[in-house]
C-alpha cells in the first residue's frame, strides 16, 4: 500500500515536490498538551518510550495536530547503550544518568552488540504506528550517531564539555575504537530492524558533535557514521551532526541522502560546501517560535527562499522548546505548507 | 620602563617575534595548588574578585608557575551587570544567578551607564597587579562582550540554550538595542578604566556568541562589538567569540589586532576567512592536556605549524579545565617557548 503523503521521501531522494515538506524534531512532545496528558499516566519518561501503545499515540500526535509530513517514532537514542548492557535512568529535570559507565577495556567487553530483538519494544512500537498512521505519512525511525551514544557511555550523563569523554578519545584512542565500532555495529543492527519494522526514512543524531576538533571528528565520529551510511541502503538516510560547521565538507561525501543543519550554519555556503548533491534539511532557530506571528512568517519564507524548491526538508535546527507556543509551531508549519515557489 | 618581554604584544600589532608567544584562558585559577590554597581563605569567588590584594595574586600565581608570557586579571565579566545595577552571586558548583533580572523598558532605564569607577575594585587590582609584575610581562584586561553580557542579563543565570535571552531579542528588539547600547558605552568605560590602569592589551569575551544565528550575530552582537573596536586604539585588542564559526569573515573587518579561534575552527580555514591583517589566537582542545607528554607535543607542534611563524599567540580554544595536570599544562607552554621555526 503506497504513502498518501510521500512529500519528504521524495525531496529526500532529490526529486521534485509540489512544495518543501515539513517536520519537526522534538514534535512529539511537551508543547502538545495532549502529549503531557499522556506522560501524566506514565511512572516516567522510558516507561512511554518502552511501552509501544503509548509511543505509538504520542508519535502520531503531531500529525494530526501539527500536520506535519512525517511522524518520527518515540523513543531515546539511549536505547543503545542501555541494550549493549549499560542501563540508564532519565532524571527528571537533569536529564540521563547512567550508574555504571565504561573506564576499561574490560568494561567493553562486557558489552554484548545489540541485535534489534533487544529493542523489541521500539520494533513493535514502529509496527503499531505504522499500522495506526494508515499511510498517511512516512514514518521517520532514528539512532543516535556512535559518537554520542559513546560520549554518554564514558560521561554518564549530559555535560557541557563531555571532557570525560573527550579524554577517553585522547588517552585511549585505540579503545575508543573498539567500543566505537561496538555502537556501530548494535546501531546498524537496530536500524536494520526499523527498517523491517516499517520505518520509512531514518535519521543519525550527533548531538554532541560539536564538543570535537575537526581532525577528532574525522577519525571517531565520521568513520562510524560512513559505516551506517554504506549500510544503510534500503530507505532514505538523515545525518544531523550539531555544531559539526567544520565537517560539512566530508558530510557532502557520506553515502547518505540527507545533511540537517542547524541554523548558525549559513544555508547558502552549506550548500555550497556540501555539494548540489545531497538534500538538506533544517535549520530555523527554534526561538523564532516565540516571536510574534509577522515575523515567524517573514523568517521562515526568507529561510525557504534560501533553501530554493528542491533537495529541502523544512525543520528546525534543533529539537522544539518544550515552552513553545502550540500555536506558533503549527503557524511554523502552515506558513512552510502554503508557500509555493 | 618597558617591558621586559613584549612578545604578545608585538604579536598582535603583527610584528615578527622570536618564537610564539602563549598565555591560556582560565590561567589563573584550579589547576594551581596556589590558587586553591588563596581560594580556600576567602568567603567566596567574589570577594576574590573584589580584593585587590587577592586578585593580584593569583593573577601572577601563572607568571612565576606556569611561565607564560603575559598575566590576565584575575576578574569576572559579570562585574559590568553588578556596576550597571544587577548584582549577582556566584554559586559554587552552579555558576551565576541574578535575583533581579531585564524583563522591561522600566527595568533597562533603572540601570545607570557603568563608570571604571565603579569597578575601583578592579582597577585597583590591574595597578597593584602591573607594580608586582615589575614589567616581567603584559597586562591583560578584559571584559565580556556586550551580547554574552546581554545574555545573562536577561537569563539570570547560564544556560544550554539561552532561549529566554534569545526570545527577547525575538520579541523586543528595539528594547534589546537599547540594553546593548548601555552595555556597550559601560564597557568602554570600564575598558578605557582598565588601560589607564595600567592594562598592556584587552580581551573581549562573546561566551555565548555560538547561540545565536549568523543574522542574529550581526544585528546584536558584531555592531556592537564594533564600536568598541572603534573606541579602543590605545592597546592591542583581541576579540574571542567562541562557537561563532560562521561570524569569522566580518570579524576579518573589525578594528581589533587579535581574533581568538576555538578549536572546532579549522586554522588555514580561519585564516582564510578572516584574511592575512589579523593575528590569531588560539585554539588547541583543552581536554588535549589530558593526553600522554608524546600526544600533547606532537599535536601541540602541529598546531604551531599550522598557524605559522607570524601573528599567531598560542593559546587554547577555551579556558583551562579545572582538573587538568598542572604539569601537563607547564608541558604545554613549555613546548610552545621552545618550539622554533
Amino acid at each position: 500500500m503506497s504513502l498518501k503523503n510521500d512529500l519528504i521521501l521524495r525531496a529526500a531522494r532529490g526529486e521534485k515536490t509540489e512544495r518543501t515538506p515539513v517536520w519537526l524534531m522534538r514534535q512529539a512532545g511537551r508543547i502538545l498538551p495532549e502529549y503531557r496528558e499522556v506522560r501524566s499516566k506514565m511512572g516516567g519518561f522510558k516507561e512511554l518510550v518502552e511501552t509501544p501503545e503509548f509511543a505509538c499515540e504520542v508519535t502520531i500526535q503531531p500529525v494530526d495536530i501539527l500536520g506535519v509530513d512525517a511522524a518520527i517514532i518515540f523513543s531515546d537514542i539511549l536505547v543503545i547503550p542501555e541494550a549493549m548492557g549499560l542501563p540508564y535512568q532519565m532524571i527528571e529535570a537533569k536529564g540521563p544518568w547512567f550508574e555504571k559507565t565504561i573506564t576499561s577495556l574490560d568494561d567493553i567487553n562486557q558489552l554484548r552488540v545489540a541485535q534489534a530483538g533487544d529493542l523489541h519494544y521500539v520494533i513493535d512500537a514502529i509496527k503499531l504506528t505504522k499500522k495506526e498512521l494508515n499511510n498517511r505519512v512516512p514514518l521517520i525511525g532514528f539512532a543516535g550517531a556512535p559518537w554520542t551514544i559513546f560520549a554518554y557511555m564514558i560521561e554518564g550523563s549530559g555535560s557541557k564539555t563531555f571532557s570525560k569523554a573527550k579524554k577517553f578519545l585522547y588517552t585511549h584512542p585505540e579503545l575508543s575504537h573498539v567500543l566505537l565500532q561496538k555502537i556501530t555495529d548494535s546501531t546498524i543492527n537496530y536500524l536494520k530492524g526499523q527498517i523491517i519494522a516499517g520505518a520509512d526514512m531514518l535519521q543519525l543524531f550527533d548531538s554532541w558533535a560539536g564538543v570535537l576538533s575537526p581532525e577528532q571528528y574525522n577519525q571517531f565520529a565520521l568513520k562510524y557514521i560512513s559505516q551506517i551510511c554504506d549500510a544503510i541502503n534500503e530507505v532514505p538516510l538523515t545525518v544531523f551532526a550539531k555544531d559539526a560547521h567544520f565537517a560539512r565538507r566530508e558530510m557532502g561525501n557520506l553515502k547518505c541522502n540527507t545533511i540537517g543543519l542547524d541554523w548558525t550554519m549559513d544555508i547558502k555556503e552549506s550548500r555550497s560546501m556540501i555539494g548540489a548533491s545531497k538534500t538538506l534539511q533544517g535549520n530555523m532557530d527554534p526561538c523564532l517560535l516565540y516571536a510574534d506571528y509577522e515575523t515567524i512568517k517573514k523568517e521562515t519564507i526568507k529561510m525557504l527562499k534560501a533553501f530554493g524548491p528542491e533537495k529541502h526538508i523544512a525543520n528546525l535546527g534543533h529539537g522544539l522548546y518544550p515552552d513553545l507556543d502550540k500555536d506558533k509551531v503549527k503557524f511554523f508549519v502552515d506558513t512552510i505548507k502554503e508557500f509555493r515557489f
